[in-house]
């Protein structure tokens, strides 16, 4: 099988361990008969918006529109430009017009890996987060009236349709359906938020009923995040609004000591649209440039990717090498108690592939 | 000084841990020459609506609204009464109605609570979390359209008002100015949610130019809840909105291991009203009856509302005495490796207050 990618590095450290993830992905398609084609694009970086006055070029949809799937660093750079035009400007660009309605991330305890939890070992955390990646909480509705007065407020809607929920309900389910456990948790604060969180039950409520062998649960979200640091062993699949998902899909990784490791999956699973595969870090301009970023959330979404594109095989190779390559001190990177750089990290994984 | 107080205990263990809370009470009175008046009230219970068909009695406000304070237990009983009757009906009814637009929680490591955090100890975590607790995320605006169709959808909005986000600003600043380490942490999400989140980091900057001696910082909430989990020692005075304040006000006691001890304040600062003491536990009708309820929320609520009436050295009896109690295993309640039971615990409190 044959596949084109469109490779954007981006800010910071995304473009030191972008080389990696390609290293790594090459070792693989090449142990899995699986050819590869790159495209490299500088835009949605810094760089790019100091020539040309925005994140990315006029025919951006165009360029890498086509393509089966989209790897990417990562974007944004505080101190030189606003947030709301850098991630406004690409990655959340993407989200919306290419339609990746599924974020994805695994939330895993991996070898070698130190967990701020106490007495948490490898095996015990392993599950996913599910976010819906379109709408809920991160609508552009709103607006603010009677400006610098007292009598100021400002409003913003969350808003959910029936299409927006009943999709990544249905991806959530059958994920959950596909694993061993078969157990789905719904993040919720339907005792709060009155109006749109108990549409969001009543979407789970009738979902389920389309998956019996799938034993479900709804946690609101202030006790479940309770829960994910007291209780990570329970959850198997957790699927949450835009912005409960994204909350929980970092304070997950944060559990299992990994959210310089954390890969995640913007997907569009019709295919109608690229996907997006890119650590959950961001560009980390406090350490870019001296060549110590940790290149194993750039390496493990590629092993996303693979998965996504169908290439099990390839994926799981990868993420099997990351694991072995995390078990020893001397292949991690300074963050994890380790000694190598960026490189000899990602070659390590490299060489580990199988 | 002497002071009315209406005790509410509510439903489920609601009523078996606020007896020790008053035992507490009436024992840090005596030795702090306070004089403590309680009228006890039985609405705002599934009891009562069981009987009345509502939560509370129509002249509710006249009831309870002269008192000095509320010391309340716990109300819901998702099997009998649905939360959006329970709570609305009585909770967050009184949150609105009297005004108490903070909602005020300690995370705080004390000693015999095991932290689910490894290698914390007790002085390690010590911050305060401060909630908006009347606008935000919990507004009761927005609806449904084109029901039961496929282009069904819903919308809430989230308000924010200058008042109501300038008042919450100004006490959690004044708080952060009254402790030692002077700081303060905003928690946002300004790159996702798009009108409200930066209208509440720029009142955050406003208001922060009148206290030039608080060192304030903010983060977005996802990886907020991260650092609660990785470097809780980071933390003074948190500050949120309703719903984020309601998130890390769970997450926070989660992390030292004290969701079941941990009290709350609902509280309107001007005494216009008066304020609600509660435990942060519900009335967990699962263990409900058997006399097994861990206490401590329940007296700690009541150590805060002294503080909260003016009498801080009753306040700081309160929890230096609950401090010595949990540090015994013998007079410390199941859930925390003990064999006492309520009264017993409640009891070995009221004997260490001095
Ligand atoms: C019961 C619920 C409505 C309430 C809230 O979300 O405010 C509770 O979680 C709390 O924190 O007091
Ligand atoms: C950068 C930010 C807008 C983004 C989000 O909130 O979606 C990030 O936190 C993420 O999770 O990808």
């Amino acid at each position: 099988k044959h596949y084109r990618i469109a490779v954007i590095p981006g800010d910071g450290i995304g473009k030191e361990v972008m080389p990696e993830g390609l290293r790594v992905l090459e070792a693989a398609a090449k142990k899995h008969g699986v050819s590869l084609h790159f495209d490299h694009f500088d835009f949605s970086s810094y760089d790019y918006y100091e020539k040309h006055g925005q994140m990315m070029p006029d025919d951006w949809k165009e360029k890498i529109g086509k393509h089966d799937a989209i790897y990417f660093g990562a974007v944004g750079w505080p101190a030189k430009i606003p947030d709301h035009v850098s991630l406004w400007g690409s990655l959340i660009k993407f989200r919306r017009e290419f339609d990746q309605y599924v974020n994805l991330r695994p939330v895993r305890l991996m070898p070698g890996v130190p967990s701020p939890l106490a007495g948490r070992k490898p095996g015990d955390i392993d599950f996913w987060v599910v976010r819906e990646n379109t709408e809920g909480e991160y609508s552009s509705v709103g607006g603010r009236m009677f400006p610098d007065t007292d009598r100021e407020f400002v409003t913003q809607q969350t808003v959910m349709t029936r299409t927006g929920v009943d999709r990544i309900l249905k991806f959530a389910f059958e994920l959950a359906q596909s694993r061993p456990k078969k157990h789905l948790t719904s993040a919720t604060k339907s005792n709060g938020i009155s109006i749109t969180m108990p549409y969001w039950d009543e979407r789970v409520e009738a979902m389920a009923k389309k998956y019996p062998s799938v034993k479900w649960d709804k946690y609101h979200i202030d006790i479940l995040t309770a829960n994910f640091v007291l209780h990570p062993d329970w959850f198997d699949v957790v699927v949450g609004s835009n912005l409960f998902g994204d909350i929980l899909s970092d304070l997950g990784p944060a559990c299992t000591g990994t959210i310089g490791i954390a890969p995640s999956g913007n997907i569009n699973p019709e295919g109608n649209f690229p996907s997006v595969f890119e650590p959950v870090h961001g560009s980390a301009p406090d350490i870019a440039g001296q060549g110590i970023a940790n290149p194993i959330g750039m390496i493990w979404s590629g092993a996303m990717m693979f998965e996504h594109l169908g290439e099990k095989e390839a994926g799981k190779s990868i993420v099997e090498a990351i694991e072995r390559t995390l078990a020893e001190r001397t292949l991690r990177t300074k963050d994890l108690g380790g000694n190598a750089d960026t490189t000899a990290c990602g070659k390590a994984v490299a060489d580990m592939v199988d």
